[in-house]
């Protein structure tokens, strides 16, 4: 085994197993390597210092929930087990046939590599459009749409002109997918019903809400009915919902569509998926979208040692693509995990196979959508599943505690309790005034 | 009366009191105008959404509680009331003689203004240690010293050179007022308590925490044999104390004093306290800290239509000065929004007297000291009040239920529950390589 520039504890001849991501793959990937603490040694590193609960980034984008009730220290989780250590740090390449990492100011050898690194959003080639339409993927994702989201209502009330107060009333949320339907709720509900009597010159349940979709559907992973019943509940919220719509611009002032314009000041991506960059530097070959082409074992073509769980893995079982979903980057990160075990016992390994246990998503208080095996699920139903599910899998009894009592109180009360804005307040409110507001995008004012 | 740029609804004859500050005076007086609500109407301007809970700040900024718990939206603290109209807005300055205020892109007029914009930190003149000695007044601040105490740890285990490790671990907290007892306290227990088992390259518990004071003794507002007992009560949780020790120099690789340099990557400075700079812009006289020399009646001179209330004002009664703490704020603002509504109805109104109810600091873990009249009150028995005291104060049911929850859990398992590192890491992760870490302050390690 090649010397170790951060040496790690324990005798030399365990082999060193690296985890670069602290997702669900990752931390699924460390506790099954962590039980075996005879056998590896495990270096797991992030750029965070925090695993986060992906499922539930919405609901701090909107205010439902405090950020940190959905995210643990990865070395809290992880502290049980001697042989795991933690590192804090940012992975440029991974070179492959030299077994190590190039971290920003760091090289880290290995002897197996769990690539655990996810996915981002991706604008479909057009990355300028990020800064006026920000995606959610992290913390800090989330906390920016927050901030934009109850600013634009501030600088709704500070407005004169009722054309320009539409502007900032008018939310435009891009793609169908989870994430898009979950925002496209979330802020139906706050305009209808969680910022009542709180602003005097205009009326939030009069702002409109627009969900827009390229494709013939919301939620296209589901059946067709599931589909029909998430756009109705989406309408009954009160969210517009705009489907084989294509959009082609969008600025500070709004989206352009194949369809026409929507002025609006606050756009949020909800869209594309990207694997995550780091994939590149494995020399291997990439989907469409950017992730790892995976052989049957989760291991990269010609490098049996390398394992790619999570988003960034493009695996098909019984001849269907496997979803990136919370659930399958679990199966995952268990699957490499295991298998390294088993090849250092010398013991036979098995493909990976994706046990679909269904899967559920929501939209709104008291509606959500299901689907588990052959069993379809809608409205209140769902929603409990939901809720009960992701509390089930929030890591830590703290969380989930806090987070039932913080929803409890939303439900009770429809208030959002962490309507923080943090961040800077300037430049949003300066766009306001008329003579430092650039136009650049032409909009029309619709519906 | 004055025609508004801003146009406030309800009968254009009620005069129009505008609040700057949505603090704990400005709270006070909205609430006590708000029940007025046919004699004036409102405006309360403030740069932030939300009214921020100060007492707890320093628990945010050491991972102990969820920024949204101690912070409320001012729309929805007065949301009750139909004659007072929030905005979020950056006051620039004040036109006294004009009853007008000017904001970043608008102005606004008033009848009766209350100045409740408060208080920042001083730096005695050294505004360039601001950005390697961060002071604590705002969620972001907080955030930003969570960021940069747990940000350290993550580097100390990544640092292979003892030396420098020993600077990562290190942390001078400047001030021996109740913020830099706090903060140096909570400080002591992270390292001491709540990162144990969790780092594998050092021991935390060996972190050191030094407190900094130019004075004779800490927390010098209260008498001088509790300062004592604060002392050892510091010392016992393991702060090494170090009164009569000025500061003269403030670096990123830590801080110069007159008895000697101190290697410390982390500085927090809880140090001096200055008044807003919107008071310079009144015309009136201040003091040295910068605070407005109110009448006794809180207004300013010459201008008996402006108050000023909380740590901005600066006041004898009783022959002593009003100290700037949060009851002082909530009984000055009270008093200013009293004494409007008597003189409009023309009735005659008293000077402000402060009522000193008593006053507790904690210093960690079952380690605080009291003052109520002539009883001295420390250790758990004071703890336990500053506990209840601070909950009862909070605004909102939902923040008392989650404090209490949050601290419950911190005291019982020893976990920070919002240890999230937010934000850049690479900044403080870059430096600590060797050949991009400029020395810019000679500093010899100590101890």
């Amino acid at each position: 085994m090649a010397a170790q520039p951060h040496p790690v504890a324990g005798p030399a001849v365990r082999p060193h197993v690296v985890i670069v991501g602290g997702g669900f793959g990752g931390i699924e990937a460390a506790k099954v390597l962590g039980k075996a603490s005879t056998k590896v040694k495990v270096t797991l590193v992030d750029r965070r210092n925090h695993h986060v609960f992906q499922p539930l980034l919405y609901q701090v984008a909107t205010g439902a929930i405090n950020p940190a009730n959905i995210a643990s220290p990865i070395r809290r989780i992880l502290r049980s087990y001697d042989n795991i250590e933690v590192l804090l740090g940012d992975v440029e390449s991974i070179d492959v046939a030299g077994k190590k990492l190039k971290l920003t100011d760091d090289e880290i050898l290995f002897d197996f590599l769990i690539l655990a690194t996810g996915a981002t959003h991706s604008y479909f080639g057009h990355d300028e459009w990020e800064k006026d339409a920000p995606g959610l993927k992290s913390i800090e994702d989330a906390l920016e749409i927050r901030r934009r989201v109850f600013l634009a209502y501030e600088a709704a009330e500070r407005e004169t002109d009722p054309r320009r107060r539409r502007e900032w009333t008018t939310f435009v949320v891009v793609g169908g997918g989870p994430t898009g339907v979950e925002l496209a709720g979330a802020l139906a509900e706050i305009a209808r019903h969680d910022l009542i009597h709180e602003f005097h010159k205009f009326n939030p349940a009069r702002s409109r809400v627009i969900l827009v979709e390229a494709g013939p559907r919301v939620l296209p992973a589901y059946a067709e009915d599931l589909s029909a019943k998430a756009k109705s509940q989406l309408e009954t919220l009160g969210v517009e919902v705009r489907l084989g719509t294509r959009v082609t611009g969008i600025g500070e002032d709004g989206v352009m569509t194949d369809h026409g314009s929507i002025a609006a000041r606050t756009v949020l991506w909800g869209a594309g998926v990207q694997g995550s960059p780091l994939a590149k530097t494995l020399g291997v070959p990439l989907d469409r979208a950017g992730r790892v082409k995976v052989e049957p074992d989760l291991t990269i073509p010609h490098a049996s040692e390398v394992f790619v769980v999570g988003d960034l893995a493009a695996i098909e079982t019984d001849g269907k693509p496997v979803p990136g979903v919370a659930p399958a980057a679990m199966q995952e990160g268990k699957y490499a995990a295991k298998t390294i075990l088993a090849r250092l016992a010398h013991k036979p390994t098995k493909p990976f196979r994706y046990l679909d246990k269904g899967s559920l998503a929501t939209i709104g208080r008291a509606a959500a959508i299901g689907e588990i095996g052959k069993l379809h699920l809608s409205g209140f139903i769902a929603w409990a599943a939901w809720c009960f599910i992701h509390v089930f899998f929030l890591i830590g009894f703290r969380n989930r505690i806090l987070v039932m009592l913080e929803w409890g109180w939303l439900y009770l009360f429809h208030d959002r309790g962490s309507r923080l804005i943090t961040g800077p307040v300037d430049d949003l409110l300066e766009k306001e005034h008329p003579s430092t507001r650039p136009h650049v995008v032409p909009v029309t004012v619709e519906g």
